[in-house]
């Protein structure tokens, strides 16, 4: 295997823990808080979970190790998408665990949570270990989408622990992930088996976090990876005066990437899902925002700009959100087949005017061709339509072009538009992690080795101060029940953690709204540049602007 | 104008220029070397350039500066693409006109050589010089395409001079604009304007290079970027294990930049146009040399990979060229009405298989209908083909997709193939220039300003041993026709800089080839990570990989 200088580089990189958890295993004590609740459903989510519910919050400090003393057994996995960092919170949790007790093992169970049930894994040492330090990726065991949700499942995992004598698993992964970890902690601890759970909050997206957990690993790296794309591609645009550029970027429902990413370029649009649904903005109304920003900027001779469309953008609005629907019942079983036996796209066409409601078929008629084949020919194994395969950034600029047209029909408009498209989203979530992202992954993992010594069960791993050198980060453990509600999933009430969307009160949006107007009109960008792991402290050490914006 | 971290701590880099010129201004002398002659067609480029051809090669050394004390005006241009680095250019031009005399002035002509005919300029000062020292892109003062090569145009260039007291021109730009800018140069001297003219050798397409110049700047920045990305997809398909991604890379018709971003990432695939128009290879023979690597990983379990298509792949493969050509002929003038006004997708289909030769709907028939409907549905303002417009990440994953279906058919691949696709390009050629084209281009233009001093024109900046530290590198001036043959453009004899594709006898190509079949089987990915401008020297200032296997 040949390596990268930088990968050779990165190994030497010493992730920073937080202050209290620096001064060795010896000398780390757990200070209890106060009993917790959860954030809504209390006696819903505590019948839910009379084992593991209520316990206590706790953090760590300076003081003597009172943990027992014995050998352990733990496993991990890392489930759903990659996030930079995973492997650093392997690392650490590795580190911890051998600097405990030199006799404890580290199994990684392969490929997610399904190597846990397929009993598929590998014992780590130190050699494996330091292939992986400080690098991006979930290479180093895989990962997978498997949910861990059922008895059955739980069953088989309690077994394969036993087998090994594994007394704790670590369950690295998002917010469905961690609400698993939290039903499969109160399974084990009904059960009486001895195996505590213990999660770590992942995801990119940035939707996993709330007043416990600042924010997920993964966010700060690929946030600044795509806004170092973006800021080459808005000096771009800025010289060559010629292009508007439509950029996507991924994060799932939530805007929280498109936010965060604005905040560091200022682009001259970025579209947040949370307010076109709170709005409840049609197309028609968003194709009409953007085009007052090329509209404005033609005016002064600018043809040219950044619009920054999120992943999930499509889903909030409302007319788009009933006409997702109605296809889905139009194509709904044998239908499929029926529309597909039609030999060409206009009697295709004439099938769908009949089908959908003249509402829908409005919202329908004013897609650009390739979105309206899209919709109908691309659909998952149960017949739905993919959205999240649509290319929402071809749509809104096609949709800005004839907007466009008709006001310089009307005369209002006078420019040229010529616009590309560009979508990031796997260019960031294998990125290596950023030093914030290594040093709060590592601290995570160390910590997590932490909880379980002191015999925790259901608790995320929380270090939180984030906005602080790692020096002042706080490290301890918060009960995952503490963050749940009830939801309505596919029909059911079920126990989940409360994904974030983005704040229309928080700080970092109401940043984005006072500055926005001006954005628009001129061109205010901002360069971010690559990611860099050395150099000055301002450059390399710095987490995200939505985290210090929520923290003034 | 917020300024990111990063830009404000590359203000403070100070660029190192090659060790013969830093010793001050009053410390460079001339060392003339021998006379030369073009790289072919040498009667015929004398003849073309009286007053120019035939020049000593010349470079710097430390020594008493015996040029002419006088107060000068340079005028400077960037010409076509952005290339990261341009800005230092300038910057390294100013410094060292402003050390020679501080009376000196640097006029910038904005938004390419038609600021230059249009009287467009701005005249630098400090102040507006910092903002740009070590940033990326060409905004200082815009770019363009206007070609600056007929005598109208160059009448006005010499009067525009005069009337500033101009009596010298850089032209930054690829192989047109620097042999536009030896045409001009000879027109000057010709008229005796007083005028002198020097280029620097600029793309990203790595394709202006010869025996003489051995990179043009930008290369390895955007080649750095590129990789940056593609070692990241290839860590998320190593994790992931489920994707193939095609990604297609910038570069225009030479596969320069595909070839240096696989031998710093070691994809699975990549093809070289070079030698797939050597083998005369078919779309269906590369689809199924693509195939080939999915199969033989498909057997060992692995369902993804990577492969890089170069932007001007398509032009190489002959059938292809026929079929656009024989497109162009058949919508060519009013034929383009006529099949416009055909109703539907299956009549004009109809009109293309009556319109085509047999060979050419053979070809034709087998692209996926989205590439089929480009063709005809964007064409330039000529009516013909826009080629570089072609989407052939998803052209060949379509062919790919084919075979595959076909081999399954047949029993001999059992495998799944999910293909994503990426195109890179806009996200490379702004990027903060890596340490290595800061300081290049710095030194090139520092360079410029000596060649001024010292009297010449129609010279190139050059400089070179860049493979080595900077302290190594020599500075001085090529005559430019040296490096011009003549070749038909546009059925007219032209001269011209010879333009450089990938030569298949070359090391790069060489080295690739050696490793290619091993990397289309195993999983042998490098991730070089995003670009570092500070930290150990060999992850900061080492440039390309296709220039050390060159100087081996």
């Amino acid at each position: 295997m040949k390596l990268s200088p930088l990968q050779i580089a990165r190994y030497e990189y010493k992730p920073k823990l937080p202050g209290m958890l620096r001064n060795g295993i010896a000398e780390i004590s757990v200070k209890v808080g106060e009993k917790t609740s959860s954030v809504a459903d209390q006696e819903k989510i505590a019948a839910l979970f009379p084992n593991t519910y209520g316990k206590e919050e706790i953090t760590f400090e300076k003081g003597e190790n009172t943990s027992v003393a014995k050998v352990r057994k733990v496993g991990v996995i890392l489930s759903g998408g990659q996030a930079p960092g995973g492997h650093n919170v392997i690392c650490g949790l590795y580190d911890a665990l051998k600097a405990t007790n030199k006799e404890n093992e580290l199994y990684g169970f392969k490929g997610g949570p399904s190597g846990l049930i397929n009993d598929d894994y590998v014992v780590f040492d130190d050699e494996f270990i330091n292939q992986y330090r400080n690098t991006g990726g979930f290479d180093i065991i895989g990962s997978g989408r498997t949910k861990l949700e059922k008895e059955e499942q739980f069953e088989v995992v309690v077994e394969v622990c036993k087998k090994h004598g594994i007394t704790a698993i670590v369950i690295i992964g998002g917010d469905d992930s961690n609400t698993n970890a939290a039903v499969l902690a109160e399974y084990c601890a009904a059960h009486n088996t001895g195996i505590q759970v213990i999660g770590c909050p992942k995801t990119i997206d940035g939707d996993l976090k709330n007043e416990d957990i600042e924010c997920s690993f993964g966010f700060d790296t690929a946030t600044k990876t795509y806004s170092e794309l973006i800021g080459n591609i808005e000096r771009d645009a800025n010289s060559a005066k010629k292009y508007w550029h439509f950029i996507k970027v991924m994060g799932r429902s939530a805007s929280h990437v498109a936010l965060e990413c604005a905040l560091k370029t200022q682009p001259n649009i970025c579209l947040v899902g949370e307010e076109v649904a709170d709005k409840k903005m049609s197309l028609s109304r968003i194709a009409d925002y953007i085009a007052d920003s090329v509209n404005a900027r033609a005016d002064k001779g600018d043809n040219f700009g950044v619009a920054i469309i999120p992943e999930g953008i499509v889903e909030f609005v409302p007319e788009f959100s009933v006409l997702i629907a109605e296809i889905n019942e139009l194509l709904a079983g044998k239908k499929t087949d029926e529309f597909n036996a039609l030999p060409s796209w206009e009697e295709k066409y004439a099938f769908i005017e009949k089908g959908l409601t003249p509402e829908s078929m409005k919202v329908f008629a004013i897609l650009p061709v390739g979105i309206q084949q899209q919709l109908f020919l691309e659909r998952d194994p149960h017949g739905n339509v993919q959205v999240s395969l649509i290319e929402s950034e071809k749509l809104f600029s096609a949709l800005v072009k004839d907007k466009l047209a008709a006001r310089k029909k009307a005369g209002t408009y006078k420019g040229k538009f010529s616009p590309l498209h560009h979508f990031f989203g796997y260019e960031g979530r294998c990125a290596f992690p950023s030093n914030f992202d290594a040093d709060y992954c590592y601290s995570l993992g160390y910590n997590a080795c932490m909880l379980i010594q002191y015999g925790y069960t259901g608790y995320l791993s929380k270090v939180s101060n984030l906005s602080k050198p790692a020096e002042q980060w706080v490290a301890g453990g918060m009960p995952i029940t503490k963050m749940m509600n009830i939801e309505r999933r596919n029909g059911e009430d079920k126990p989940v953690i409360r994904k974030a969307l983005v704040e229309l009160d928080g700080n970092p949006f109401k940043y984005f709204c006072a500055h926005r107007e001006s954005w628009a009109v001129n061109t205010e960008f901002t360069y971010p540049g690559a990611i860099q792991y050395y150099g000055p402290a301002e450059v390399c050490d710095i987490t995200t602007v939505t985290l210090a914006l929520e923290k003034e």
